[in-house]
């Protein structure tokens, strides 16, 4: 692993530096070659750092920023007054080149028009996406965009997500021709809207890509596409409603162990008879798909949900260093001259 | 429990009759008060009733027809190709009086057209929509629409869809002021589409109504709001992906039992440590949730989901012979007037 530095903001999420900073230090303490720049409020800070071991502090620098975006600030208005707030702050650290990538779980708005005006989209790409990776049943993985960095898309807004996923795919998960489908509500050619129906006709005449066809929202986590594509509002929707739907499962089923007066004997059964299906299950646990990122851009930018607890902000500070050390935006940036 | 005349499509659905008639035998064996009306193809549906008892025989009717709607028909071909077709004449039984409601697997857009044109809207209804139940975490269960009948909804379809899931609530589930939210990718005013936010204004401004704002995808199953309202593209969206992850993880749990040597002693220890679990998972089944309603109708319709066993096609049956029973369409007529 090579030496990397990532730039956060730590003030964004639905609690802040309660959660961003022990999800740093975790970070931290998994990946001994990472630096982090954190970028917010230094009373909020400096606090939390307290009890944190010399050896870990000395690969963190407070950034102060006194000012934040709020989340409920309007796109227009967050841009205008985003000077000196903490994810602008991080993100033209990245633009400096003091960090390869920056995390926040802030405004998600304000996070993609922000990174398009500091960062640029790539040549070729109108429309940066949000992607994150879902697991299969199969043990596998896939990939989805958009996720919520744009509401309304036509078809060619459709397409190019399609190809950016394609691309993230071959380079993320290692595949060659990964199947493309589109998010609709019935897979018949007539069904959804006319720019879905569009795009999938966009899709299904370029050879150079391996479109399968329409995706109901039922088989999302089952391998049925390598890549699934759609507007930013129905992805956005599709999922939290995943996420929720296999928290609020996997919390019945292991709800009873808690409550259980047969606790020891119930656990040493649980993992004597359950192991594989708790593994599996572990595996779709949604604290380790927090990390969702912004692709199409000239580097790596990932949106952490503002709801995202300690585990899942340290997946989406490894997985931006993950990508940042993979390279990402210069294989998108291949890819998209490849094809 | 009254007497009680249902017409079905029996044709409808992805495997058609060998689905619909045993979940018809089914609905009958638990509801002694039942007769159906089976609109479709005598040769496909007379040797599926060879074995079947001749009490359950006689309350059922077959009405020959040699007309199916396809599932890929748009819906003008449909709606104009449309006479002599099972699920037409399904509906035609229900306008002619001779069924109090009917039960289709078919196609969505042409059961919704066919349902306005014949058997008519409530009286300041725009559009019908599809609503179900959905079960909650707390082991109560929240109305949601629209599940997939009107893609694109303005404002005023929107809070029209809100009044009737209101409604519906209050009889279905025996709620008062019942908690109304709209599907949203952010919980901030300036979220989502502009019908969305102009939804809100018009849902907060009625006082007889308790609006309560909007609801993320995470949020569906956990019971904090009774009335989840969306148009019906990102509610079928929203409502797919909840029934494919929880089947999902469900079938992960289960699945163990299915490969493991020591299945019966394992099957015991299930029963007496996951009771409680066990019980919770099969509420949230969603083979019992597969009847979705065409509301804002003069009569009962109720949807089957086009890929439902035969379970699920006979909870529907049910689903829409308590409506019928409970007489909703009245009930909602009369709610709308009071608001």
């Amino acid at each position: 692993m090579s030496r990397l530095t990532l730039a956060l903001d730590v003030m964004g999420g639905d609690i802040g530096p309660r959660t961003t900073i022990p999800a740093s230090i975790k970070a931290l303490e998994k990946d001994p070659m990472l630096s982090l720049l954190l970028f917010g409020d230094n009373q909020q800070i400096t606090p939390l750092l307290e009890k944190v071991p010399s050896n870990l502090k000395q690969r963190l620098t407070i950034c102060h920023c006194s000012q934040v975006i709020e989340n409920n600030q309007g796109l227009s208005y967050a841009l205008r007054h985003s000077k000196g707030t903490s994810m602008r702050s991080a993100i033209e650290a990245v633009q400096k080149g003091e960090a390869k990538g920056c995390v926040s779980a802030g405004n998600t708005g304000a996070l993609m028009g922000l990174s398009k005006v500091i960062l640029q989209p790539l040549k070729g790409i109108d429309r940066p996406a949000l992607v994150s990776l879902l697991p299969t049943m199969d043990g596998g993985r896939s990939v989805m965009l958009d996720l919520g960095a744009n509401i309304d898309c036509d078809a060619k807004n459709l397409y190019q997500f399609a190809l950016m996923g394609a691309i993230f795919a071959e380079n993320q998960l290692n595949l060659v021709f990964p199947r493309i489908a589109l998010l609709n509500i019935g897979i018949e050619d007539i069904k959804g809207y006319k720019s879905i129906r569009e795009a999938a006709q966009l899709l299904a005449a370029d050879t150079t890509l391996n479109f399968t066809g329409f995706i109901e929202g039922n088989y999302l986590l089952n391998g049925k596409a390598d890549v699934i594509v759609s507007d930013g509002f129905a992805g956005n929707i599709a999922l939290k409603t995943l996420e929720g739907a296999a928290k609020n499962v996997i919390s019945l089923v292991r709800g009873q162990s808690q409550n259980h007066r047969l606790k020891p004997i119930f656990n040493w059964l649980i993992k004597l008879l359950f192991k594989d299906s708790y593994l599996r299950l572990k595996k779709i646990n949604p604290d380790q798909y927090n990390g969702a990122s912004l692709i199409g851009l000239t580097a790596v930018v990932v949106k952490s949900h503002g709801s995202a607890n300690i585990e899942a902000f340290s997946h989406a500070i490894q997985d931006a260093a993950l990508q940042a050390r993979q390279d990402i935006p210069n294989k998108i940036l291949a890819g998209l001259q490849k094809y």
